[in-house]
């Protein structure tokens, strides 16, 4: 089985070992035999083969998938890629029959069915693991989500927040990467199978029926196009390194959290290690690794960009080097997700640390802003005033918990009788109303509109 | 003006400079100035404000607009960015009513606001850019599309193919890259405006009226989610990466194409230049600076996802880094497309040289392996067959034409009578009938498909 | 002034646009002034020229050079770079003359010679900058290095260290990046002026002399190397993005350090900022604005990557996207190394707060584990055993401070009698005077090193 | 043997495994297994150890590296890491004594000193392939480099050349890759072993002992430096992104002389490949793999850089995840050093297609407007005048070929009687002798100097 027929000698040697595909192939021996059973069946449909050829070829086919899937088959580099595997292996056990199946069929479309089946299986998981880190935080909303806790900019605490609101901020995001995800799928869903080389064939095979068989919503509708396009690629591929990136934001604000400093929360025993030398480390190495994969995802979608700029069509074997980074892209995007699913799940929240951390600061400095606001001070003298009592308090060591009405006045002569009222982090809190804003009332409702996204 | 209410002195001069970011702000100035209507406008309807200050604060913005449209007005760097410089000259006509403009909301959600208008202002741009695209490439295809050329995979020529056909392997291409922008558009569609600096507001703001009056179709649900995330602006830098890379092989062939060993195109003259020491060259510089152009918006794209990853909610400074590369990325898209629909309609195709390649090659030699396996031989037995004798011609320095019947047979014996017939390289091309073939019908059945979608 | 006598008409207006470089040339006005007078000046040495008319072209270009410093002479795009502009204003004021100078060069080896000239004058800045960037670390380690500081791995405090310790290892990696610098310079030494379009010039030039007057070490000894080459701008730019990535580790513990739950430092008021909502932030900005524009260099890299990758020899268009991301790497590497070297400079640190941090954690476990090794116990089991004290320590809500002799034999008998002693960090801190150690002995004797470096 | 004494039950499995690096650690056995010997020997000539137990230590670590080298020990996830897997089968033949060897080190300095050894090991082999890769040019350019080629600029052909010229153009930059990748080498040539955790240890090391026994330069001079730092893996990578991407040039126009349009050269039967579909192709898979390679480590860079972007000090997590790209950048690029070594041995080089290419085109325009010049007119009006000519001869579809004197002084008077000797292209070669010239003396001159730096 060669297709060097054309050639007097062999490949060189370490060029074939550079060149051949069959260890990351092998990730898609499933796809390779579905989209040639499929094949074989519209083949036989269209009167290509005979039924009982078709018939025959898809029950060799089955045989090797089973070869394949138990380890009995183990193709090596000589045969290149998992597509002359399959045959080499069906030629052997049907003889011609077997060669008849690459009739109306290239390894380029091959290979691009392949891909693309592959994507849609793996998308599907992604997505089951999405939902379930958003469902993971919503959980942990609701057990956690009324604990107060400084809102953060700069890292620097500006409101108090409840838990809940600054939870729901890395839910949203992933309902969005479910919906990127949800968008690629539905644009790559379609079959690039009898597009042959580049140009179709003269066969007269029934694409549209070689795509139901597959589960595509249609054909790809040029050939040409159809074999050399890895633009859908590239779109999963950006649609896991944003996705990573948003578990890279979780991840960094979990190992903050689990600082000594903040001591806002443990990880589970589960995802955190020791040290071999300081022995009463508990380091968030789940969160840490999360940021890591993060980083080498930014690398798998940057290689497949590269890999395809300035390429003319139709196929060229550069495009051999797209499916390890895009299937690790997906695959770290799944892992990461669980992973992150089972930290958020069994995380431990020290409600009191976050809670300590509010009294004695200036988180409330702006309702007091706000309440020189509503009491018609323009917006920016209030925010004047008050920055500069800030700055009074904080040079002379103190800061608002214990402060008087005289003060406040001396600072602006428009602070009214209550006061001191706006100075209870949970008063502030359950005012901000606004849509979206941190009130529980809001985070309630968008736990129910989450809900329901995910129902 | 200042925020250094704080602060006992001004901020290093040098620092100013790096921190400002004003001259790329001042490209949405139009939007600030929208937003900030918008939201005056609102706060007078729920009261926060009096209609009359709020029609008064709605005028004054509309001059400050013309001042900054018209360039009367030029703030500088000491403004920090477009959203003070706004509210800066607005005070100095208006007075203290000009800073109750800043009640209930941010800069934090003003800049998501302005940056969000921008998006979907210059993506629609993008989209007709890319429509107008689509046109010129299929208005080629029915000026051309008939004329013959050699098919290539690998750089070597393979099937006969019809031009229409290769050209419409770069109009698809295009469509999926509207699809991503309108997908990534319609998921920025939400307004951030009033979600403040992370946690919403206390004042009764209707955050869905000022969504509305912006032409949003929502607001965004979360406020620190409305302030903290980048997602949006990565996806639609991801579109404009993905959708530079095919124009890059658009601009690759191009360069191809008008090789002197090609010679099957040129340039016209308004989109290409000369040396200043050949003067006989013919540059065909418009696709060798989008190939180059690709590459910086792939700089883009990994500027903005490095950004953002590892950084807890909400807003960091380091988002400021955000509006550059992502305003690059979507004008030098929006260029580009223009730039090229000018090169495909200005083309001098050669069809005699694409044409002429054709004869004396070996490009046919699929016809004859297919012509073997309609007589029953099998696929891999008749490619192998066909092989050598390809081998044995090219050894000899000749090729398939005037080959005759004897040493079709000498090659493989099933070779029936009329063998000869399929080295007709149109007879080749229209027998491609499967769906998405290189047969005239084929290509006309797409373009029909391509015009329903465009229209 | 036009290299389109070959072209019937002019160029299409937005290709024009598209196509220009004068904005960014512009930057390297000098060195194309620069470049020619040397070019003018050897071409009259070795007879191509006469001396007095080298001489007038090179009083003509010190008159186009001083215009185009003052802004007097303004060039618009239509002449498409700094190197026609500059040829244009020549013939304007010197008729023929003007148009001599372009015997024997071409605008691709104009390009790579300023290019190479514009870099090694700002390397040069570079380096300054980044030797007072760690003349500012020195001088902190001098002023506040003896200070005790928990010493992190993963975000958790492992051991005490010195922050002087701390310091120099943000110390260090600025050298190596002065090293990958000047490493890069040296190889980037090589004149290509001469080279003309790819294959050199009939003309007796003397490129070994124009190399001397421009202060380079040698000429491009090859000359479709000379103006086809981009490796040297790479590597600036992977040096800049490795640069910026320290920068951006240093600026990252500056956040952390400047939170309200380390309060380690603040950043002098010069390199805060404040909010518009909530008037008691005190944000470090020039630290996140440092990372951020970390993030737009590891972008830089990647284009001008992408840009070459695929490109055939010599000269392609392409390359003219170079110059933007390699300025933009450079010019910020110098703003950022400036702005962290007077973030450190200013910096207030609170070392009470960083010793205080000291106390009540488990930061000392390790010196009771090598105890227990000192009196033989095998390390692992060492480990261990404190591991399992620490956990039961910290599930009785405990921690090392106040532990007793009896405690800490329940946890291993073989701790000896002045177990005790070793839980002061000050101690611990100072008996690691292994090579590189936190022990102040060690910090001084690098800050010794390392000034000796800069000297 | 386990690090969780800290912890009262297992790690999650899913989680042991997303980060275990056993994998690819054990790409470094013989690294891991030479520092632990060198750490034994100097704690046994310190005393830490006594020499009876640094000898035993010695030899049960050659045991366990013959069990990893020849697979009879294999160790699973569950150990983490190469040094867990290690030291655990250390104790498990020596016992206690196994325990002592991870005194005064950490995991941290351990993988920094395997990483940089196996990086020493590994730039050699990479420098030899580039050495290897220089000679088979060189080797090239001696057997073919008087063949007469077109030059191309914009791939348009300029003026004609050597094809040894050209060779020399990709020869040169290979050398600064060997000078870029030794002084990366040079800078990282320090030994961390001994930092321990990231404060260095009170046991009396000697850690430029450690250094010397392991081929280091000297030891890293600060410890926290020591663990944190990866800037000598970005920079080994982008070195390889560097030399790659020049291989890809060297790739691209391979393919491009490989098509049928060119058929400049075929590469050796052993790097090329045929088709499933096409019998006639011969692809040049080598080369486009080898572009498709260069993608792979421009990834392999970024996420190299994205992944310490931010990091605080010392050791991270994150920084687990520099092996995989880091190994596979430097694999990559021997790997395909040696096989473009391979392809340029191997090459067939149709010299008559070359020289045939010459005749009938423009590439000696520049002669005539040289000799215009050498006639006393300035350089633009003859390059203006030749330009006319040109276009002229063009729209009449003749050339320079066969075009008279009349002919010539119609264009512009100053053309002399000996105008057409010009237009022979080996002369107009053989009289570029500036330096670096297209003339075969400067070609050889260069393969003497580059001869020069080989040996």
């Amino acid at each position: 089985m060669s297709l060097r027929g054309r050639f007097g000698g062999p490949a060189d040697e370490a060029f074939q070992r550079f060149s051949s595909s069959m260890e990351v192939d092998l990730r898609m021996a499933a796809e390779e035999i579905a989209a040639s059973k499929a094949h074989a069946t519209m083949l036989g449909e269209v009167g290509v083969l005979t039924a009982e050829e078709a018939a025959r070829l898809v029950e060799g086919l089955d045989a090797v998938g089973r070869e394949l899937a138990d380890g009995t088959y183990r193709p090596g580099d000589a045969l290149e890629d998992v597509h002359m595997a399959v045959e080499a292996r069906l030629v052997g056990t049907l003889g011609d029959l077997g060669r008849k199946l690459h009739t109306a069929r290239s390894r380029n479309d091959q290979v691009a069915t392949d891909v693309r089946l592959w994507l849609k299986r793996r998308a599907a998981e992604l997505d089951a693991a999405l939902a379930a880190l958003v469902c993971s935080l919503l959980d942990r909303v609701e057990a956690d989500g009324r604990t107060l806790m400084p809102g953060y900019t700069h890292l620097q605490r500006g409101q108090p927040i409840l838990l809940g609101h600054h939870l729901l901020a890395h839910a949203w995001p992933l309902v969005r990467d479910r919906g990127r995800l949800a968008d690629a799928v539905a644009r790559l869903d379609e079959c690039p199978l009898g597009a042959c080389a580049l140009a179709g064939t003269t066969h007269p095979i029934d694409r549209r029926r070689t795509a139901e068989l597959l589960g595509f919503a249609r054909p790809v509708a040029n050939a040409m196009d159809a074999v050399a396009a890895r633009d859908h690629e590239q779109e999963v591929a950006a649609a896991c390194a944003i996705l990573m990136t948003h578990l890279s934001r979780q991840a960094e604000e979990l190992v903050l959290w689990s600082s000594a400093e903040m001591r806002f929360v443990r990880l589970g025993e589960g995802f955190a290690t020791g040290s071999s030398i300081m022995p009463q480390k508990r380091n968030p190495d789940a969160a840490e690794l999360v940021r890591g994969k993060a980083a080498r995802v930014h690398g798998d979608l940057v290689a497949l960009l590269a890999l395809v700029k300035n390429l003319p069509l139709a196929y060229n074997r550069d495009l051999q080097e797209d499916r390890e980074p895009l299937f690790h892209a997906v695959e770290t995007a799944i892992d990461s997700c669980r992973l992150m699913a089972g930290v958020w799940q069994t995380l431990d929240v020290a409600a009191d640390r976050f809670e300590a951390e509010l009294a004695g600061d200036f988180s409330l400095a702006t309702e007091l802003a706000d309440l020189l606001v509503e009491e018609g001070v323009p917006f920016r003298e209030a925010h004047e005033a008050v920055g500069a009592l800030v700055r009074r308090l904080d040079d002379a060591g103190r800061n608002l918990s214990g402060i008087d009405l005289a003060t406040l006045r001396a600072a602006h002569a428009a602070f009214p009788d209550h006061a001191l009222e706006c100075l209870d982090p949970r008063r502030a809190i359950e005012r901000r109303v606004s849509l979206g804003g941190t009130a529980w009332s809001e985070v309630e409702r968008q736990v129910a509109d989450l809900r329901d996204g995910l129902a």
